[in-house]
């Protein structure tokens, strides 16, 4: 049965790949609706090639351009307001958010209400709003299915298995790219350092938060909400080669494990053909060459964002939306050589520990919290800077 | 809801293991029978502890003294019998076949028709009888749970998967003792030496078909009966550590392990308790602590007994039979000190050899050929160490 995608995020990692096993697998996507950012260059090629009924660029100037040479059957949309015509668009049965960062909340719950499946590549969708993403799910009957390669895997080790017969998920981190850096060095680490992430290309703002682990504590949440399992059921470890995409571990203490490359696509497509698996032109994991795989603790006192994410999932509430939104901002600050490295973690402790009482669980006021945590980040970040 | 246990093979590895199991779970297990081949003391002592309806012994001289000395609730037994009557026995739901070698095919055959839920650790019954016990364990509707370690690891992997995603089971094998040997070196190898497993603690049949490669040979004949895939879908790969036990490749290229510590208890309690996980007191694996997992692909040319039981297995009939009891006498003649190691596999394939046409696949003609097997391993032995 053909599935008729809508890609939000199409020309940034894993809109890309996405596009990709649409291309090996004709006779099983039809691409109906890109969205992008800015890349004028790409999108317009993307539209070339997949034709889809609309396309769109949040960019307000880019859309513009794009709008203005732009000739073709595809409808041309720009701003948000693209983002959520993909989102609803009646055409689409899968809509995958692969746009990075807060903006992949409204689309998301847009897409939910038009019973659309949801294939989440945007993590912060369920970290900053988890309560209401996942009640409005179960309210529209709507699938959230993980891409993230770490959620893939424990939603492809859960599949089929008795929930009671599951004890703890174990998350594993390639620990990134400071991962044997001296305690001391970490705080001073340079955007390019951070940058040489050793298994995963990715794009910058996720490998920042690789290298803080910051990324990680994110994906606690967001496993928190995906499978509705508690903090104290949740582990971390760390796998440098980033081969085992995560585990679980059975009431007996058995592990359950899911290997592969380091391919984003192996996700993509199994969320995009779920519950089927179909073949996947890639590398894959080859056994007729000798493959060493390592695992350690994190080094929680040097990387003090993973402990945070625990106590602020465990907090619960907005504490992982102000989370998500200052580490979000002092990221890029970072990436604008404003902040040094270590300062990421102080803004973001900064900016919880100025958060007022909380107010109820809607989204205009996660929105307006978000924005909140955003100033705040961004007022710490200008008076220690100065 | 209790389950009620025969034991075949008491007092053997897995069988005292097994035992280890019913004494953490008083709540879910009785043992209704233990029956062991000669070792009275342990066997006494078991029947102290866990009050068996019925015990027995196969050694009718080793029958003959606990008749003598036992005195208590608990009806003795002894020969064969023994292993039918703890088979057949009413009051057991389910029973363990823990004994070595063929000796084992009869029992299974008794239980099945009994419709007792098999706990398999005994491989040579499919290895030899692969087509007489699916089809029965088919028309009696009765399951077959793997033992093994690795049979159990891809039975785990496999449980709620859909059937039609699996492209491939991978099977891991230790290595064993010679892994790393000089090849010159490997066919003049003491008993001694193949006994010094790295893992695995085993009874020393088990031990030397490790050493040789026997035993993942076994283990891959039996791989193909109880999970019905074709020897083309069937692989292994070395993994010194022991501590993914298998896995399994899905139709996208992605993996599913099982991982745990190299502890037999965790199988036998997954098919003691299947489908259900209770909590079992074992050192679990320890993510704390550094772990480093290796793989390398097998030395096909150097332990050549694993390519010959994919050619067996392949060609079918009673090959797999003749490949297991010439095997068995093989490596009795080689512990005994008879013949040297690397003998086993030569007069291994000197009986294949010598085979000659097939009759239809009945009970009373495999255990014929079991017997012309091991009979013609004898004479070859002989005669070549004369």
């Amino acid at each position: 049965m053909m599935k008729h995608i809508s890609l939000l995020g199409s020309t940034g990692s894993i809109g890309t790949q996405t596009l990709d096993v649409c291309r090996q697998h004709p006779d099983m996507f039809t691409v109906e609706a890109l969205v992008a950012h800015r890349n004028i260059d790409l999108l317009e090629a993307q539209i070339k090639e997949f034709q889809p009924k609309v396309a769109g660029l949040v960019d307000p100037d880019a859309y513009k351009l794009l709008k203005a040479r732009y000739s073709g059957p595809t409808q041309i949309l720009g701003g948000k307001e693209a983002l959520i015509a993909g989102a609803t668009l009646p055409e689409a049965t899968m809509v995958i958010t692969a746009i990075v960062g807060a903006a992949g909340i409204e689309p998301t719950v847009e897409a939910i209400k038009c019973k659309k499946t949801i294939g989440l590549a945007n993590k912060e969708t369920l970290v900053a709003g988890g309560p209401l993403i996942t009640a409005l799910a179960t309210e529209h009957n709507v699938d959230i299915l993980p891409i993230d390669s770490e959620h893939s895997a424990i939603f492809q080790c859960l599949e089929g298995q008795d929930r009671e017969n599951v004890e703890r998920l174990i998350i594993t981190a390639s620990g990134g790219p400071l991962r044997t850096w001296d305690a001391a060095k970490i705080p001073g680490a340079t955007a390019a350092e951070c940058l040489r992430h050793p298994t995963w290309n990715m794009g910058n703002k996720i490998t920042i938060d690789s290298a803080s682990l910051f990324n990680k504590g994110l994906e606690v949440i967001e496993a928190h909400w995906l499978f509705d399992f508690d903090f104290d059921h949740i582990g971390v470890v760390v796998h440098p080669q980033s081969i085992v995409h995560s585990m679980i571990q059975m009431k007996d203490g058995a592990m359950l494990a899911q290997l592969g490359n380091p391919d984003m696509r192996e996700p993509i497509q199994y969320a995009m053909t779920y519950p089927q698996r179909v073949p996947l032109h890639m590398d894959h994991l080859d056994f007729s060459k000798l493959l060493t795989l390592e695992f350690m603790p994190p080094r929680y006192d040097d990387f003090p964002a993973l402990k945070l994410a625990f106590e602020v999932g465990a907090a619960g509430g907005f504490k992982p939306a102000v989370f998500n939104a200052a580490n979000e901002t002092a990221v890029y600050a970072f990436l604008d050589d404003t902040i040094r490295f270590g300062d990421i973690y102080k803004t973001v402790s900064a900016v919880l520990e100025a958060m007022g009482s909380e107010d109820d669980f809607t989204l205009d006021n996660l929105l307006a919290i978000d924005q909140w945590a955003r100033h705040k980040a961004t007022e710490i970040i200008t008076k220690g800077t100065r």
